[in-house]
């Protein structure tokens, strides 16, 4: 069960001009799926991308990593079912094929295509029914095909994510919508599974790619559902520039500081869903930490709570079984951390409590105060390691039997 | 259940000339518990131990670290229920009070004892109950009591875990007995949660230091079952010196071979038992890396591999959803490695088949052998990095429904 996350109201995901998307039924690894989302850009449109690190990153990546520097970029194409990772040569000539099926249907060149699969790693990608599906996903293109397509690339997925969002730059409305995808293999490291977010916005794109970055750092790499970095990962900002707010190029701007707040509270958005939706996730967790040398060791920190077993089956537990946080903080990695100078806190809705000072635990803390905060489906635990002045801010779930249920069968 | 591993047979646990043991129920966490163990050496003993590296380190790790080095240890006190670690001074107090108290009782001095605690994080240490149980366990000693012991020291384990061999070194017959414990928190560094080899072979001090840096390297050290660092992690070797085999002080010796190969046959059984019985297992995996620069980038791959709540919820299955594996080997953090070279195998009972090659599916590959194979309880997973001639082996389990419901059950 999704924690504290719907489905998003089709009327509330705005249409952004210049983008048309469209789904279809391809068959690619099971029938009567919608599996196949077309996405068409107006021309002049500008797309910035970041992609997994993973070494056996897949195919589509690769080609998406050729083809974006050109600027040229009209169309997406994307499948569920495959990932056509892990699959050679043979998985790059199917990409490339697709690019080139789409890239006739839309009357394009190949390179002015993005190609993007998730699914199984390991098989191949059957090409031929995926351009046999393109004709039927490009006569359902239509602005207002966000909710269609969040739910087409849903995998795991149990409810679709999608975000939309205005803001006033340069004097016009801008308008932002995104979409986001993924549920397991979730640790992302550049980008998730895959996210992509629209505006009309007119953006340079010098600045559109290091703002990518920015936020990508603060949204997408900042969530972990099982601490697996996908082979697939890929998050996608697309500014058709119709708003006509003028080219943003000043990052020292009010209109540029109101757009990246946009953009960020988007990406967000869209990766708090992820988690919220992960596989078997019963629990909602943010953990704070602050008070380091640099983000790094206080990210080192944070993934050690966020990927320890212990520490999420207790949450799933609603168990204050608090010792593992601070096992997880102590073999972090930081070498010289002082335990006996940080703390821990617990909280939810408004409360917190001191859970851990001087090595131990704290002198005030009661275990019932701990017992009520874990019932809740949203908890934070914060961390101040006493060290410096550096923080960041990761989320994450609990670990549950339907997140053993869903992986053990997930290919069956 | 545990794979493949079954209670010690008390006739198989030979004595150690200088070692005695004794157990007793002291109500530290749980009534009518065997939860204290002692053990008493020979004068002239020699004494070498690992400890855990995370900075959470529990009190009587701490305490181990002081004692050790003056080199006259006599004795050991193990408790289960509480790990008397996240405790802060008073723990240190409480581990320092343990001592003090095993030394009156056995007539020693304080520093002559070590301690060693397992249990939950975080929560003082009853050191009163501990205390009073004493002089029962001191009344049990004797020098068969391994196999009461080895019951004792058990947490969540489901069995015990007790080896024991005898080898010839300088023309004398001598014995080694060691014992461990542990399921969950599993990913040592240093040493496992609790492991004890005693032998009555006479060894120089530098030897037995290196020695056991050496093999806990190769055993405890290359386990992993849930990729939790525990804060209470030691192994500790034990030489009583009165098999009358003349003090191995030449490294170079055949002597020296026969000794270091059984104590690290026995290091490999014991840390093996304790991946046979983690928490949940279903499976037992061995993942043989080679082909590596270093043994340290092999570790890496292993471990992506071994960590993967994705690769382990696939063998649970028996799911030969082996993409898992390439993905895992892809975010290990090796950022050169070339995907086309490197190839992977699955294994068990004699038969090995090549599942990929070419950064994809093996063309020879069919997926009825990776479903037969993956049936089997043994199962060893082989990467070739094909970069270097360094190698390094693992072991760990499956993740089941079990390690998800004991680990969110354990404090209830």
């Amino acid at each position: 069960m999704p924690v504290l996350l719907s489905t998003p109201d089709p009327v509330c995901l705005l249409p952004v001009p210049g983008v048309r998307l469209g789904v279809a039924e391809a068959g690619i690894r099971k029938a009567n799926r919608r599996d196949l989302t077309l996405i068409e850009l107006a021309p002049g449109s500008r797309v910035a991308g970041v992609f997994t690190t993973n070494r056996f990153c897949a195919a589509p990546v690769q080609v998406c990593k050729a083809h974006l520097p050109a600027g040229t970029i009209r169309a997406l194409v994307i499948n569920t079912g495959i990932a056509n990772a892990g699959t050679g040569e043979p998985g790059l000539a199917a990409a490339r094929a697709t690019c080139e099926a789409v890239a006739a249907e839309l009357g394009l060149a190949a390179d002015q295509v993005l190609p993007f699969s998730t699914g199984v790693i390991l098989e191949p990608l059957p090409v031929e029914r995926l351009v046999a599906g393109l004709p039927a996903a490009r006569a359902a293109l239509r602005a207002d095909g966000w909710f269609d397509a969040a739910h087409a690339i849903m995998t795991t997925d149990t409810l679709a994510k999608a975000v939309s969002r205005q803001v006033q730059v340069g004097g016009k409305t801008i308008t932002l919508t995104g979409m986001s995808k993924g549920a397991g293999m979730i640790k992302p490291n550049m980008a998730t599974m895959l996210g992509f977010l629209a505006t009309d916005a007119d953006v340079a794109q010098p600045v559109l790619d290091a703002l990518l970055k920015e936020v990508t750092d603060l949204s997408f790499n900042s969530i972990t559902v099982d601490g697996d970095t996908s082979t697939n990962d890929s998050y996608i900002l697309i500014a058709t520039g119709q708003a006509g707010n003028g080219t943003l190029t000043d990052t020292a701007s009010a209109d540029y500081a109101a757009f990246r707040e946009a953009v960020l509270d988007v990406s967000i958005r869209l990766a708090q869903a992820i988690v919220r939706d992960g596989e078997g996730a019963t629990k909602f967790m943010t953990l704070q930490i602050g008070g380091g040398r640099d983000r790094e060791e206080c990210r080192k920190v944070g993934y050690a709570i966020g990927h320890s077993p212990l520490v999420k089956t207790a949450f799933f537990a609603s168990d204050p079984n608090l010792g593992r946080i601070l096992a997880a903080i102590g073999y972090a990695g930081i070498a010289d951390l002082d335990v006996a100078a940080l703390r821990v806190w617990l909280g939810s809705q408004g409360e917190e409590v001191l859970v851990a000072e001087q090595g131990g635990r704290a002198a005030s803390y009661r275990e019932e105060d701990g017992a009520r905060i874990m019932q809740a489906a949203e908890i934070t635990v914060r961390v101040d390691l006493a060290r410096g002045d550096a923080a960041a801010t990761l989320w994450t779930c609990d670990f549950s039997y339907d997140y053993v249920k869903i992986n053990a069968d997930y290919r069956s």
